[in-house]
C-alpha cells in the first residue's frame, strides 16, 4: 500500500522528524497512545495542525482512540525513509568535519558513515572514530567502490562547489551542505543545506528586535 | 526614523540573511545596483516575492532604478542587529562546541565569542582559538563579570534543559541550541535552535521520496 500523496509541502515534511522525536520519548516514557489535543499540546502545535499534517500521508489517529504512538512512530520513520540504511562520507576534514564524524544522529536517520577526505596531507591518514581521512584524490575510487549514497560538504565556503562538482561527477546524488554558500548542481541532484551564519543572524535579530521592543515601552 | 513594522513573518526574517549574502557577493563583484527581477533570478526567488519581502521593512527599491546593492545590505544589516556586539559563551566543550569555537561566522553577525564551559576536568583550561575552557561552576560569576548575551548549548540532549536553567537562571536571554531537544525556558528568553537530526532525516526523506518516484516510473 502507497499511503503518499504528491505535492506535500516541505513545511510539512520539516515537522515530521519533530513528530518522530516526540513519539520516541512518548515510547520511553511507556506511553502507547495520545490524542492530537494532548501530542499538539507537548509539541506547541494545535490539535488541528497536527490532524491536517498527519492527514497528508494518510491519516493515522481513530476517532476517540488517538494515535497509537508505536504505530504512528514507525509509519513516520518509514515516510521518512530512515530505516533504510545510506552510506555516507564527509569532504573537509578540520574542525566542523570532524566534529560531524563524531556527531551520533547518523544511525538515527539511517546513515553510515564510510570515510572522510581532505587535501590537507597532515590530516590523511589520521582516524576519527575509526573513520580514515583519506586524500581526497583517492575519493573517485572510493565512493566506486563502496556505494555512496550521499556526500557531507565540510570545506570552506571557497572550496565547497569544486567538491559538489566532484561528488556529482561520481555520481553521487544527495548532498548536506555546511559550507556556506548555494551549490550549484544538477537538477536530480537534492542539496540540504545547514547554513549555520543564517541561524545565528536569525539570532541576532530577535535579540536586536527585543531591546527595539524594550527601549520604545 | 524607524522602518520596523511589527508583525513581521519569521518566514521573511528567515530570508533575509539569504538576501544580506547575495548582496555582499555583489558588491565584491563591484555591482553597484540592481533589479528585483536580476536579483530574483540569481537567488531562486521570484521578482515579486522579493519586492514583497523588502516592502516589510519599508521597501528600498526605486521604479526603473532597481535597488542600491550598498544601500540595501546597510539596511538589511541594520534590520537583522548584526552590527551590534553581542558577547557569547559557548556551554559544552566537546567535539561540537569545539567546532562551533572554531567557527568563523561568530563576527559576521556581530558575536564575540568569550569562554567556553564544561563539567569535563580534562578539558578545562584547554583553550581553542584562544577561547579559555573554563569549569562550568565558574559560570554564574562569568556571566555577571563579563556581560555575557547569549549562551550557545552544545552539550548533549541529556544535559541541556539543565544547562538552559543554569544560563536563564543568570540572567542570559538568548540561546542558541544545538542540543537534539526543545528547551523549556521563560518566556521572555530567545532560542533558536540547530537541529542536525531534524536537517539528516529531511535529506533522508528526500532521498527516500527520489527513489520511490523512479521505482514508480
Amino acid at each position: 500500500m502507497d499511503r503518499m500523496k504528491p505535492n506535500i509541502s516541505m513545511a510539512v515534511i520539516r515537522r515530521l522528524p519533530k513528530y518522530y522525536r516526540y513519539l520516541n520519548e512518548l515510547m520511553e516514557k511507556g506511553i502507547t497512545r495520545i490524542s492530537s489535543k494532548e501530542f499538539g499540546r507537548i509539541l506547541g502545535f494545535t490539535a488541528s495542525q497536527i490532524r491536517q499534517d498527519l492527514n497528508c500521508f494518510g491519516g493515522f489517529g481513530q476517532q476517540g482512540y488517538g494515535y497509537n504512538v508505536r504505530e504512528l512512530r514507525d509509519e513516520i520513520a518509514n515516510i521518512l525513509g530512515i530505516n533504510k540504511t545510506k552510506n555516507a562520507i564527509i569532504v573537509g576534514a578540520g574542525n566542523l568535519g570532524q566534529a560531524i564524524a563524531n556527531y551520533s544522529g547518523f544511525r538515527g536517520s539511517g546513515f553510515v558513515l564510510k570515510a572522510m577526505f581532505d587535501i590537507n596531507p597532515r590530516l590523511v591518514g589520521i582516524s576519527i572514530r575509526d573513520i580514515k581521512i583519506m586524500d581526497i584524490d583517492d575519493m573517485g575510487e572510493f565512493i566506486k567502490n563502496s556505494g555512496v549514497n550521499a556526500g557531507i560538504i565540510c570545506t570552506p565556503k571557497e572550496g565547497a562547489q569544486s567538491v559538489a562538482d566532484r561528488l556529482t561527477g561520481e555520481g553521487i546524488k544527495a548532498i548536506w551542505n555546511f559550507a556556506p554558500t548555494d551549490l550549484e548542481v544538477p537538477e536530480d541532484v537534492i542539496v540540504e543545506n545547514v547554513h549555520l551564519s543564517e541561524s545565528l543572524m536569525v539570532l541576532a535579530y530577535m535579540m536586536n528586535e527585543r531591546d527595539r521592543m524594550e527601549n520604545t515601552q
